[in-house]
């Protein structure tokens, strides 16, 4: 056990691209958990998307404060306990932050998850995790497939977007995916058993989603907005459903981008956008957990991680995730 | 009985705002309905914003061949009848079009409604019609509003919004409408009831919105597009639902207009976004049209109309509606 607490503070609000100028990577002592406080020793950090929109402003969470550790979803085994619900020795999910150790209300607002021993962290921050509920309540609360229809899912090769267009093959849909690289596409078909997949950054995908979807989108499960979106828009099938999830292509804008213009696409198809976030959705984690767990264990869902290391390399290991060099859940190993 | 039928023809398709000289003014002898048909003499025509659609490409319909008469809704006096359902003297609504006469199948599926003997045309074709079908399903149906919530309406004083904002006040709902010009404004809050009026010509109408929505918006019903649909779309209260029914202001663009800057409110809100077309929801007109004559009665649904006089005058009526000069429904009366 190291007796010092590395932690990631937020420095100053990134403009543009994060920078790891924009934090303060800082030693303090451990701290000691408060009556009711569990102390987590962190072990494996969840990069995400949202994070971005975490150091910016107020949202649907409050922002980071300037000085405080930066938010993260991440996983540990308890190492102290002041709490009479958990004990030294339990795994727990849940956000941790960027630092070696986090003390921690488990039961409060921010709180944690046990998980059952032995989990893989890997899974249990991706498919088992965030991820999952993502992909199985957007698809199938937001978006409502029914057999037979066309998904189409952006980001597809990201944690979250694999795990939609496969849930959708599940549901009898066919499953097109838009990623970015011959390899991540490759991936795609040849793995994860998706319909279609197209090259965002090498080919057309205007042409290849026309090509791809004749009788038009049925869904389109966005992560990335922009041209892609726009695109897809256009090609929405009568009643089609656009799930809004992320827009990874716009978090690091500066200047506020342009809107989708194909927005009236959604009247004369008679289509709805719609936009979610799964905390809205936690009530019934356990029944997505169940699904997915089913899933995996039958070979249905496959996953791809990859896995940084070293606590130092937070900035770095998030900002893979806007560069598109992610293949898969991105995770950070801070101990093993 | 003239004993010519003039006709307007499409002559070109419009760019940008529509022009007499988009059309052909004909004189042709009076149709003789073929077996089935029936023959309308044409008494007024309803000015839509959706015609505009109709004169350039294929979207929910067909769009008007060139040489075809222009598509329009209207009513009139049955002259003579090769149906057996119809007789002469019955008064009927539907796809007239710009002309004196019309022979038409009218059971086919572009046919005609009969109408109550009596019926006021400017009911028939209004509040009692496709405005009134249109405000009833894409409040109730797409903006499901609950009590207390609150209403927000842009082309507040045209024929649909009018009536969008006072059946939300039937519902218990708080409206505010959007509208160009302190007169329309003016009726809206002292004759239909609404709770505020916003003069998108003389106001702000960020912060005016801002000040009339403290809580923000539970529903906004979209009829102009643009500038005051991501004026709306920043405003937007947790689960808020954006009802497309139009976007005026986009109407005669030449360009394709910038798209809704702010859509990722309905990610950040969980909101929905949701376009409808009245056809599809034809089957529960009588439905509508039930609530809507009773609330008619019970003197909670007021209306303007706004009657133009004279075929000949046909484009420029409904130029009108693009140049927001139309109080209410505008009209054009063909023959008295």
């Amino acid at each position: 056990m190291v007796d010092v607490n590395r932690r990631w503070l937020l420095k100053t609000r990134p403009a543009g691209m994060l920078r790891d100028e924009d934090f303060d990577f800082v030693k303090e002592p451990v701290p000691e958990p408060a009556e009711g406080e569990i102390l987590v020793r962190v072990q494996m950090l969840s990069c995400d998307p949202t994070q971005r929109g975490w150091l910016g402003r107020d949202t649907y969470m409050p922002a980071v404060k300037i000085g405080e550790v930066v938010r993260s979803l991440g996983a540990g085994r308890v190492v102290k306990s002041r709490h009479s619900g958990f004990r030294e020795g339990d795994l727990v999910a849940g956000l941790v932050g960027w630092q070696d150790y986090a003390a921690i209300n488990p039961t409060g607002a921010l709180g944690v998850t046990r998980l059952p021993p032995d989990t893989p962290l890997e899974k249990a921050l991706g498919t088992l995790g965030l991820n999952g509920l993502t992909a199985y309540f957007g698809l199938l609360d937001i978006g409502r497939p029914r057999a037979g229809e066309t998904v189409v899912v952006s980001g597809a090769a990201g944690a979250t977007g694999s795990l939609v267009g496969q849930i959708a093959k599940i549901k009898g849909c066919r499953a097109v995916g838009i990623a970015g690289g011959a390899e991540k596409c490759r991936w795609l078909t040849e793995v994860a058993g998706f319909d279609a997949a197209i090259d965002y950054k090498a080919e057309q995908v205007e042409q290849k989603l026309s090509a791809a979807c004749p009788d038009g989108i049925d869904i389109y499960f966005d992560n990335v907005g922009g041209e892609i979106l726009d695109a897809a828009l256009a090609r929405l099938a009568l009643h089609g459903r656009v799930v809004l999830c992320g827009a990874i292509s716009v978090y690091n804008a500066t200047e506020p981008p342009p809107g989708p213009k194909n927005y009236l696409s959604l009247l004369l198809q008679r289509g709805r956008m719609e936009g979610f976030l799964v905390p809205d959705h936690y009530e019934r984690a356990q029944e997505a957990v169940g699904a997915l767990a089913r899933w995996v264990a039958e070979g249905k869902l496959k996953d791809q991680v990859d896995v940084q290391e070293g606590l130092e390399n937070a900035p770095a290991t998030l900002r893979r995730l806007f560069e598109g060099r992610n293949q898969g859940k991105q995770l950070l190993r801070v101990t093993p």
